[in-house]
């Protein structure tokens, strides 16, 4: 891998050259007359971390508004399921394509996904050179031969990039996969050094049916497994009370928030101070297409800074620094990417964004504006491991 | 005015051309060989209204992200006056045209303005091409010779367009405009035609203050003053019981709902089923640059179709079609502009809008797309009035 040079790129509210060598950032102030292999002239733009969505079903892209504005259960059940019932490994290749490239028009460099046939998604991913986490999913009705399999692909895992895409250990939900099976997956991962990421209770249906069926909340069940841990990312995380969030805090559950998805099919109100205040890690997440409806996470900083606001009535709830940073470092914080800041020695991904659009103007604050006032196509530029992704707008494998 | 044929266009997924003749349309599916002074080629676009956004301060974009994440009360009177007090009339026409442009960037061809200096601003209105409603401000603490120059100034309105740019009557609010100006100023709309346009029950706190100095709440006190009708314009309306709700529906005002500002200031939960069920017409509006922070009304109605449904706690409230009738119709509507729609006869405005990028794939629902999937990017054609304010996104005054 070359060097890149950033040349007159705002970093901070100051110009600068930044020089990144290989795939980290080597200096922030490079000094007149650094040679690189590639120079980009950034006049006018300033340099921001890019985004990590911490929870999506990337191939669900297909089902973008297929189905809007009904109830969870009709919606799976009339819609979501037969669609996906016919889906073929072709449709997972062409939903991944769409989504990584909405993704990187948007600015995220790395998702975390749970869905199926993902060899299709990984090599598209590979093809457009994001970084990933792809899961691989369990629940109950697969079938002994089927779990197997995918025990079998998770020990053999060798990431073809060398780095960019890790496999997770992904079982769906409590209520899709039992208490045998979820043991079993915290071992595997365990076992393998490998992250776990399932859905914790997203709707209050699922905590009513856990007590019902555990005698217990779904937090307080899965901590009784042992399932809970620092490996584990919880998608959702809406209804759960403070011994709850405690508990979360205490096992180092990373959560991902997912204030679009959660808004749109009613599922309840995220109790983003309670989790705060016991000290959870806290990332964001779009979910799927089909739930949201895009990948964007610029308009996902926005819901989410905006709803902890309206809840709390108080509007000093998440300020933008703090939308910023869940959608950044904390994300990449949670999946062990060495990444997330503009910082030297770090990995280099990063935005570079166009602050002649007028949403951009005036500039009295860089973070508000990007956070409340920008359009993600203010990103001209999107760097992921030291190289270019997109450049004016334009993806590079397009 | 001449006439423009827009040739391949999507209407209602199929493809035609549709003809404008003058200001209006003529033809939604003109036969081939048609021919016309101008022809737009939107192969590959769909034709959708553009917005009306019925609540804004323009000139405002100079304090976008001035200050953010803070009581409302400190907002005001540590930044935003302060700041206004050192506004000159350069500054009031540069954030005027800042507004402008970021208002057809994204979409909207009228927008309903309160402010000052507003010569400043209808110049700027002139000059773009767009609509507009301009509020002559009035509040108590203003001298007695300048309300006389405002009512003079109304009297003798003169629309230098012969018809884009109106004015409208514009108390600021129950809490800076007394009974008697209140008065006033409904009388004075009445007797030019004019429309009103006033803050209502935005905080709790506006409503405990009329409520212990006028014995009751502000709208059953405007009512009490024979303040509300069909011509008034209620900007935000969050605090409101169910009998204020009827009074509303039965005096046929308008309302015209804020929801990122609502959610940003925390000033409370709109209570849309409740003004809906009583039949009040709803609208969308933007508020100010520094409340927003943004004058993208593509983002308000996913924010407002999210937040009723997320409020309501079922995802069936504010279907995507409501979300878009009230940004476009609906705010047509309550200004008396024949648009809002795109049939033949009424007025010529529309947008033509990009479906190859990606949030707008696939298409299964157009209006489900552009709500809650596109960015305001995907907008590459904006027509007022017959005339083109935007193409390829290159707005063309510049």
């Amino acid at each position: 891998m070359g060097s890149l040079l950033i040349k007159n790129v705002l970093l901070d509210g100051k110009k600068t050259d930044i020089l990144i060598e290989g795939n980290r950032f080597g200096s922030l102030a490079a000094p007149a007359g650094t040679v690189a292999d590639t120079v980009l002239e950034a006049e006018g733009m300033a340099i921001l971390p890019p985004f990590y969505n911490t929870h999506t079903h990337a191939a669900m892209s297909l089902l973008r508004g297929y189905a809007d504005d009904m109830p969870l259960q009709k919606w799976l059940t009339d819609y979501i399921w037969p669609f996906e019932n016919k889906m073929t490994r072709q449709d997972i290749r062409e939903g991944s394509r769409l989504a990584v490239r909405e993704m990187i028009r948007t600015g995220s460099v790395f998702f975390s996904d749970m869905y199926f046939d993902i060899e299709e998604t990984i090599e598209v991913v590979q093809e457009y050179g994001m970084r990933a986490a792809i899961g691989v999913t369990f629940v109950e009705s697969h079938s002994k031969s089927q779990q197997s399999e995918k025990l079998d692909m998770l020990r053999h895992w060798v990431d073809p990039t060398g780095g960019l895409i890790s496999l997770t250990v992904a079982p769906h939900a409590i209520y899709t996969v039992g208490p045998d099976l979820l043991v079993k997956c915290a071992e595997t991962a365990r076992t393998l050094g490998m992250k776990i990421h399932i859905h914790i209770s997203e709707t209050r249906h699922e905590v009513d049916d856990c007590v019902r069926e555990h005698g217990t909340t779904p937090v307080r069940y899965l901590d009784s497994l042992g399932f809970l841990g620092p490996d584990v990312i919880a998608a959702h995380v809406v209804h759960v009370d403070e011994e709850e969030a405690a508990i979360l805090a205490r096992r180092g559950v990373t959560i991902s928030h997912c204030p679009c998805s959660n808004m749109k099919l009613a599922s309840g109100t995220f109790p983003y101070q309670m989790l705060r205040a016991a000290g959870c890690r806290i990332t964001l997440g779009t979910d799927g297409d089909s739930s949201n409806n895009n990948l964007d996470m610029r308009e996902e900083m926005k819901f989410a800074a905006l709803l902890a606001k309206s809840t709390s009535g108080n509007p000093e709830t998440m300020p933008a620094g703090e939308a910023l940073a869940m959608a950044t470092r904390n994300g990449a914080e949670a999946f062990g990417i060495d990444a997330g800041e503009i910082r030297e020695g770090m990995l280099a991904d990063a935005l570079l964004i166009r602050l002649d659009d007028e949403r951009m103007q005036p500039c009295h604050n860089l973070v508000s504006n990007w956070v409340y006032a920008a359009g993600s196509s203010c990103i001209d530029t999107v760097l992921c491991n030291g190289r270019i992704l997109m450049k004016d707008r334009i993806i590079l494998s397009e």
